[in-house]
C-alpha cells in the first residue's frame, strides 16, 4: 500500500496486476502459473459461489464430486475433447518419492513407482463424469440427470495472469443428461441465462448472450452458448459458457437409456461452467485508479465504519453509537465492519478501504457525536455527504440498491457506447484501433474469413448474439452475402 | 436396491461397503482408490461443511486458496513432514500429451514436455502455505494469521475404502501463525474443541479428546490433539486432528516477525483438519441393518412425506393438505421433501427413505384425510405413530430434537460401555478380542512398548485423554511404573 497504483491510462495491464495484489485479492505462487487466492479475494469468490449455488439448486441441480484424475484411456475417448485439451494437460506418472541417494536430505521420484496408466489432472471433467453416468442412467426414469460440481481444474497455460488465465483455477462445471435433443438445448440455454442473470444482478456487469462460431466452440460441443462482457480497455471477456454436447459423450462412453416406449437411445448432454476468471471481469469492469470498486451484492463488507478519535474516552463514546448502528444495519442484512484497529490511523484505514473497494464508508468523530451526524463516503462516486445519525439505516439501505444500480448502468452505458456497427473492413480496423469494444459486422459464416480477420486484426468473433435481428448484408471482409451481424472484439 | 443389505453381524465390513453404495452416498471410480461422491452423499457433506465453516469463521478464521501442486524443493523443506508423506505422493512430471504415432487415435505423454521440477499433488498443504506465509508475516501486527482452506488432497494409499481411506479426499485444513507458543497451543486446543463440539452436536457422535503418542503424531508436529470416536464394531476412528507445529515450519520456511519490542523471532504454528472420512464415522456410528440412520442436524431431508392414494383425485386432495404441512414445517426451518413421484409405489418409496436414513417419514392416505390424522415413522427406532394432523408441526419439531438426542445418547451409552480398564496384558488381549472398544491401560510411555503391543494385538494408542486423571500404576506390558492411563484400540 506504500506506492500509488499505476493509472489505467498509463498502463491498463499493469494497473490490473498491481490492483489484484495491492487490494489483497490474489498473488502469484511458487508454482508456475498457479495463484494463491488471498482471504479478501476468496471472500468475494465465496459470495459468488453462494449465489450461483442457490441458482443452480433452484433450477433443480444437485452437487456431486468426481475424481481429480482422469485415466488417459478415458481422457482420449471423446476424440475432439481430448484433442482440444491434450496440449495443456498436467500428467501424473508416479505415485511415490524416495530419498535421493545422490543428494542427502533431498527426495526424488521413485523409478519403481511408475503408474501403469498415466493420470491426467482434469482440465475439465466430461470424460470422468460420462464414464460414471454410464452406471447412473438406465431408463427414462433416471433422466434428466442434473449434476453440478465445484472443483479445481488444471490447464497448463503458457502465459498466465492472476484470475484471468491461471494453470489451476476454481470453477463449477454442470453436467446434465436428457432424453431429447430439445430438452438438452433448452437446458444449455437456461444455464446461459442463469449466468447472464447472475452477471447483471450480482456482478453488475452487462453481458451479451450469444452462440460461438464453430471454431470458437468448446472441444466436443455441437453448440456453445456464452455470455460476453466488455472491459474498460475495450477488450471483451468471455465470462461463462454453456455447451450443448449432442450425443458426442453419450456415444463415446456408451450411455444409453430405455425410453417409455421401451426403445434404447443415447442420451443428450450439456455442460456449463464459470470460474475464478469472473473475479477478473468484476475487477476490470468497475475499478478505477484509486483501486477496487465492488458492487454491494458481492462485497464481503458492504459498509465499513471508521472511528475518528483522540482519546480512549472518545473512542468509547463513539463505540456505543456504532454498536447501535451495526445492530440496525445487520437487522437489514447489511454486512458491516467496525474498523476499530488501534494499530492504524484513520487515514491509513480510509486508504485501505478505498483500495479494497468497500462500497460505503461511515466516519464518526467526536464532533459528529455532538451534532448527531455521521459522514458517508461512496466508493463508486468518491462523494461524501454528512447526514443525520437517526436517518442512517434507511439511508444506507437505499444506497446499497442505488450503488448496485449505478455500477450496472455505468457499465451498461460504456458497453452500449462501445458496440459499433461497421460496413467496411477499413472502418473495422480503424474502430478496433481507435475505440475498441465490440464491432458489429456482417460475416459470411466461413471459418476461413474468421481466421483471416483474426490474423490481420487479432479480433475474434465473440458471439452471434441471441437477440441479433437477421438482416441482409455483405461480409465485411470478402463482400459475400450475409444474413446477420456478429460481434467481433479483441478479447481476454 | 434389489437385494437386502448384508447384516452387521454377518459381515460388518461388507455391510458398510454395501450401505455406502446402496444408499447412494458414494461409489468407486475408474481411478484406483478415488471415489465419486454421489449427490445424496455430497448433500450430507455440504451440511457438514456449512456448519464447520460457520464455526471456523466465528472463531476468527478466514478462508483462502493455495495451489494444488507443491514443487518438490518446497515439499522437502520440512524434513519430517516430507519423510512422512513421501511414500504416498502422486507426482506430476509432464505438462502435455501428444498423438501417439504408434496408436492412431490414442495419446501419449509428450517426452519433450517434461517439467524442470516435479510437482507433488498436495497430500497436505503446510509446505506451500508456509512458503506463502513468509510474504504475509512481517510484524506482530500481521499476527495471529488464521487461515482455513477447503480443498482436495491426494495420498496414494494402497488399501482404500469409500470415505474411510481414499487416494483423493476432500477436507479442510486450517493453518495458523502466532506470536507465542502459548497462543499456538491454545489455538490447537481450541480447534480440537470445535471439532469435538461439531461431532457431538451435529454428527451425534461422542468423542474422546486427547493427544497422540509421539509415534502417532502428524509428521512435522510437536503435539497432535485428536478426537476419537468408537464405531459399532468396536473399532476406533480418528475423526479429526489439530496439530501444534512449534516453530518447525517457520524455521524450514524462514517465517519471522518483528515483535512489539522490535525483536525478530520465528512464529509459532498450528494446523488442523477434518475430511470426508467424517462421512464414514457418521455412517458407522448410527446406521443399522436396514440402512443409513442420519441425525436430523445433518440430514439433507429431515422429513419426507409420502402420499398413499389410488386415484388422481385422492392425490390432489392429499397434496392440498401436504402443501400446508410443508409450509408450516419450513417456517420452523425443517427441511421437508414431498415424494410425489408417480413412477414409484409407496412401498418402494418407504424402502428407499429407510435405506437413505431420512429421520422422519410422514404417510398420508385418503383415510387419514377423513380422520384428520397422519402416520409418523421414526427411522432411528423404526416405530410408527398415528397423530392428529393439527398437532403435526409441534410434534415434528419436538421429534427433531428428540431424535438428535436419542442418537447421541445411544452412541454415548455404547461408547461408555466399551471403555474397559484393564490391569494385565492377558485381560488386555481378551477384552480386545471378545468385546473390542477402547481399552484404558497404563503404559510406560515408550515407543518400544507401544510398538510391541501393536505388533501382538494390532491395537494402537488412540490417545492420552485430556480429561484423564493422573494415577499411579504399572504398564500393562512390561510392568514399569506409569503415571496415567491411555486409550488403546484397534482402529480404522
Amino acid at each position: 500500500m506504500s506506492k500509488k497504483l499505476t493509472s489505467r491510462a498509463e498502463d491498463y495491464s499493469k494497473w490490473y496486476n498491481e490492483l489484484v495484489v495491492k487490494a489483497d485479492l490474489a498473488e502469484n505462487s511458487a508454482v508456475r502459473g498457479c495463484m494463491v487466492i488471498k482471504p479478501y479475494g476468496y471472500a468475494i469468490w465465496e459470495k459468488m459461489q453462494a449465489e450461483l449455488d442457490r441458482m443452480f439448486k433452484e433450477t433443480g441441480h444437485q452437487n456431486a464430486y468426481f475424481p481429480l484424475f482422469v485415466p488417459k484411456s478415458l481422457f482420449e475417448a471423446e476424440e475432439k475433447n481430448a484433442e482440444g485439451f491434450a496440449k495443456e494437460c498436467a500428467v501424473v506418472t508416479h505415485y511415490r518419492l524416495e530419498s535421493d541417494p545422490d543428494n542427502p536430505g533431498k527426495l526424488r521420484v521413485d523409478p519403481n513407482a511408475k503408474l501403469e496408466e498415466e493420470l491426467v489432472v482434469r482440465p475439465t471433467s466430461e470424460a470422468i463424469i460420462w464414464n460414471t453416468f454410464k452406471g447412473w442412467v438406465q431408463s427414462y426414469r433416471d433422466l434428466p440427470l442434473l449434476i453440478n460440481q465445484w472443483a479445481n481444474v488444471v490447464r497448463w497455460e503458457m502465459r498466465t495472469r492472476l484470475f484471468l488465465r491461471t494453470a489451476e483455477f476454481l470453477w463449477q462445471e454442470g453436467h446434465t443428461a436428457h432424453e431429447t435433443k430439445a430438452e438438452a438445448l433448452a437446458e444449455a440455454k437456461l444455464m446461459n441465462n442463469v449466468y447472464a442473470t447472475f452477471a447483471e444482478n450480482f456482478m453488475a456487469i452487462p453481458v451479451v448472450q450469444g452462440v460461438k462460431s464453430e471454431s470458437e466452440r468448446f472441444a466436443g460441443a455441437d453448440e456453445t452458448y456464452c455470455i460476453e462482457a466488455l472491459m474498460q480497455d475495450g477488450k471483451a471477456l468471455q465470462a461463462g459458457t454453456s455447451h450443448f454436447l449432442g450425443q458426442n459423450f453419450a456415444k463415446a462412453f456408451d450411455v444409453k437409456f430405455t425410453s417409455k416406449e421401451g426403445k434404447q437411445d443415447y442420451v443428450w448432454a450439456t455442460s456449463w461452467g464459470v470460474s475464478t476468471r469472473l473475479m477478473g471481469a468484476l475487477i476490470m469492469t468497475h475499478s478505477d485508479d484509486k483501486g477496487l470498486v465492488l458492487p454491494p451484492n458481492l462485497a464481503p463488507n458492504q459498509v465499513v465504519i471508521v472511528p475518528i478519535y483522540k482519546t480512549d474516552e472518545e473512542l468509547e463514546k463513539i463505540t456505543i453509537v456504532v454498536d447501535g448502528i451495526i445492530k440496525d444495519l445487520r437487522a437489514k442484512q447489511i454486512t458491516v465492519k467496525f474498523d476499530n484497529r488501534t494499530t492504524y490511523r484513520p487515514g491509513a484505514k480510509f486508504a485501505q478501504h478505498e483500495l479494497q473497494g468497500v462500497p460505503l464508508r461511515i466516519a464518526i468523530g467526536a464532533r459528529d457525536l455532538e451534532n448527531g451526524t455521521v459522514e458517508l463516503a461512496r466508493r463508486d462516486t468518491l462523494t461524501k455527504e454528512v447526514i443525520a445519525l437517526d436517518s442512517i439505516t434507511d439511508k444506507v439501505e437505499g444506497l446499497m440498491t442505488e450503488i448496485q444500480e449505478a455500477l450496472f448502468n455505468k457499465a451498461l452505458n460504456y458497453r452500449n457506447a462501445h458496440i459499433t456497427e461497421v460496413e467496411t473492413f477499413d472502418m473495422f480496423k480503424s474502430v478496433l484501433e481507435e475505440k475498441g469494444g465490440f464491432i458489429s459486422a456482417h460475416w459470411d459464416g466461413t471459418a476461413e474469413t474468421e481466421e483471416k480477420i483474426k490474423e490481420i486484426t487479432k479480433a475474434t468473433i465473440r458471439c452471434l448474439p441471441l437477440d441479433g435481428a437477421f438482416e441482409d448484408g455483405v461480409c465485411v471482409y470478402y463482400g459475400k452475402p450475409s444474413k446477420r451481424r456478429v460481434l467481433f472484439a479483441k478479447a481476454y
